[in-house]
């Protein structure tokens, strides 16, 4: 009986996978500045207070706050200047009551100083005179040591995915190594007894290999390592064969079977034939993919998707994207750009089945519509040529035209 | 007198820098499997129809329609099994009057044949006969040549960003390499007398650079190649002289002032020195980033960043990334990710300057909070504790608490 499945919906079949997810990629140290995207495998803890020296975080004077108390425009303090505190210098003045010194953003403070007076509140009198026209208060446009991070303050958490800011600081930290999860190794493999590879010429009855080169784009776009297999016809034992030693040296596989029912059996059976616990779900309430499998080998994932180009690249999207990030030891990987638009014409869909529909967006008056791109569902050009995906919830049975939808960009 | 300059939108101060940037970079021609997140440099043309072959899209059998015109679950229609055509192989059958053949998705379509029956609307009578209970209409279940793309069709024009389905349809029509353009080339320099590379010990007075780093990770994420340049100090010469190589042998050059008026000054001075146009923008209505300065030197973007790290990394990312991409081929970069959030804290702003405010993201009972973080605004551990910026228009003078947002995911 062949492709006898049970569908469950897609939020569900993406719970049992990932609750059966438990390999993590082994972690590395890397250099910080080339860890952009890559996953903390342990927490960071600062080994410096920040900042190292107190600071002033204007251009101004330092003063001892108290002298300028009931300072105002008809009646200004005048204060001592003894002195400037250059950038990146130590300062060696001492303040005492009645003086002060000149400072920049960012320049250390003297000994007994506990304020700063903007440079906009003063006016000089002469070399050595300032008045102050507004008072301060204790600790004023001034930066204490540890004021923003203390030594030994977790600064990252493990699993956190490291962005521009995060690089940023943990230089400034003099944290210029850190451990991350290695870049999953992702095997892709395109079965079918059709497929050619994409340079070679076309003969009648064969078409040119798609899912490796989009489903390996995918896989680079979302960090990871995608390894590539050479074509394999519609065999049982060269496909099981090809990915018994995937999963072995790999950290996850994806297997794009052939579009007809016959060679998803035959993916199905091979998948079975791997390993323990096997197949998690094989059917989901989606279109495109619903004879989608998903599968855990020992803790990695094993996808098989449906032949068809847009299928696979759907189905990638939302069921493989997030266990590579999984593996690389981030449990939700940052969404897609989105955005609010007007659907432009009814869109039916069946209660029960999530279906995603690929938009063309243009904006005319400053509204956002969103266009269905018709044609065969199952050409690779229908996703060519939209921007974005729009979802028909599960429990919808469609869309009407003028309706506000979220799209999904593509990237 | 020091830093006189007047402000524009930060709408305006982006078209200004965008409407002079004419430089692009040079196209190369890349193998179509490694180029995606690359843009386009020339238009790309089919050089075959797709499909090449006449093809089910269906599992069934190929007929010719009128033969199963009126066929009803009553009065079925028998039609002759005269073969199978196997996936990838051409077909040798040729169908007459009363004839099928069992074909799969993907198969070829005898000669003859006009439409395919799904096999669900079948029935096995025997080995030479099958029974028909619906009807199907010509053209039906098939795709002929050329149906989705045909020879000397425009498949992705110039200055298009490839994303995984492009790949995937390039390679599917054999073209295997392409001419897009090249990645730019960055100069970050960093200047202050107060800075010290991460790796050094800190003294009284120095700080550790983040902004080369944070500035490199922006920068790597948009596909373009960060060159760095030794920290320099507050020095006119030596500035002049590393911009000047800077932009003769990079595609843009950002440089990161200090945060004093005077670091600042010096910037600007250094820039107004590199050749024509100049200086566009002084002064941006923005915070942070108010003292930003935008120009341009024989179209290549140059940008004056202030010091501190977290203005850096606002400013960068509204009005150096859009750079990226103009000067990699691509008019408008890809959003990042957002949500709407609810905002717990009344923020105040001033009418006639955009703000940004980093926020934490946090779900409690399906509602998506934005809590506002606080601290000093130029520490770089207020960005790091955040997950998205939220704008303040323009037009606005400020936020509720309670209001709906926009925030904007860091990545």
């Amino acid at each position: 009986m062949p492709e006898l499945f049970t569908v469950v919906t897609p939020e569900e079949a993406l719970a049992k996978l990932k609750s059966n997810l438990t390999h993590r990629v082994e972690a590395e140290r890397v250099k910080a500045n080339l860890a952009i995207g890559r996953v903390t495998a342990k927490a960071i803890y600062s080994t410096d207070n920040l900042p190292t020296f107190p600071r002033s975080t204007m251009d101004g004077y330092a003063v001892i706050a108290s002298d300028t108390y009931g300072a105002t425009e008809s009646i200004p303090a005048y204060i001592n200047l003894i002195g400037e505190i250059p950038m990146g210098q130590p300062s060696n003045l001492v303040l005492t009551r009645g003086n002060m010194a000149k400072v920049h953003t960012g320049s250390m403070l003297p000994e007994g100083s506990n304020a700063v007076v903007m440079v906009e509140n003063t006016q000089v009198v002469d070399d050595q005179t300032i008045e102050i026209v507004r008072p301060v208060a204790p600790g004023e446009n001034i930066l204490q040591v540890g004021d923003d991070i203390s030594k030994g303050q977790m600064i990252l958490p493990e699993g956190h995915l490291l962005r521009a800011q995060d690089i940023g600081g943990l230089m400034g930290l003099g944290i210029t190594d850190l451990d991350v999860y290695g870049r999953p190794k992702v095997v892709i493999i395109s079965t079918g007894d059709e497929l050619i590879p994409p340079n070679q010429d076309i003969t009648p009855g064969k078409i040119r290999d798609i899912n490796t080169y989009s489903l390996s784009a995918l896989t680079l776009q979302s960090g990871a390592i995608p390894l590539t297999t050479p074509i394999i016809g519609d065999s049982f034992d060269e496909l099981l064969d090809a990915a018994r030693k995937s999963i072995l040296e790999a950290d996850m596989l994806v297997i794009s079977a052939g579009s007809s029912v016959s060679t998803r059996d035959l993916t199905s059976a091979v998948i079975e034939g791997l390993g323990k616990p096997g197949i998690l779900v094989h059917g989901i309430s989606i279109k495109p993919g619903k004879p989608t499998i998903l599968a855990s080998i020992e803790g990695k994932p094993v996808v098989g998707l449906p032949g068809n180009p847009v299928s696979a690249l759907v189905i990638f999207d939302i069921f493989c994207i997030p266990s590579i990030y999984m593996l690389a030891g981030c449990d939700s990987p940052p969404d897609k750009p989105n955005v609010e638009a007007k659907i432009t014409h009814n869109l039916a869909s069946v209660t029960g089945r999530e279906d995603y529909i690929p938009v063309k967006l243009r904006t005319s008056d400053d509204v956002i519509f969103a266009d269905p791109v018709f044609g065969e569902s199952n050409l690779i050009t229908t996703v060519m040529r939209a921007d974005a995906l729009v979802t028909i919830p599960l429990d919808q049975s469609g869309i009407y035209e003028g309706e506000i939808v979220n799209a999904r960009m593509f990237r």
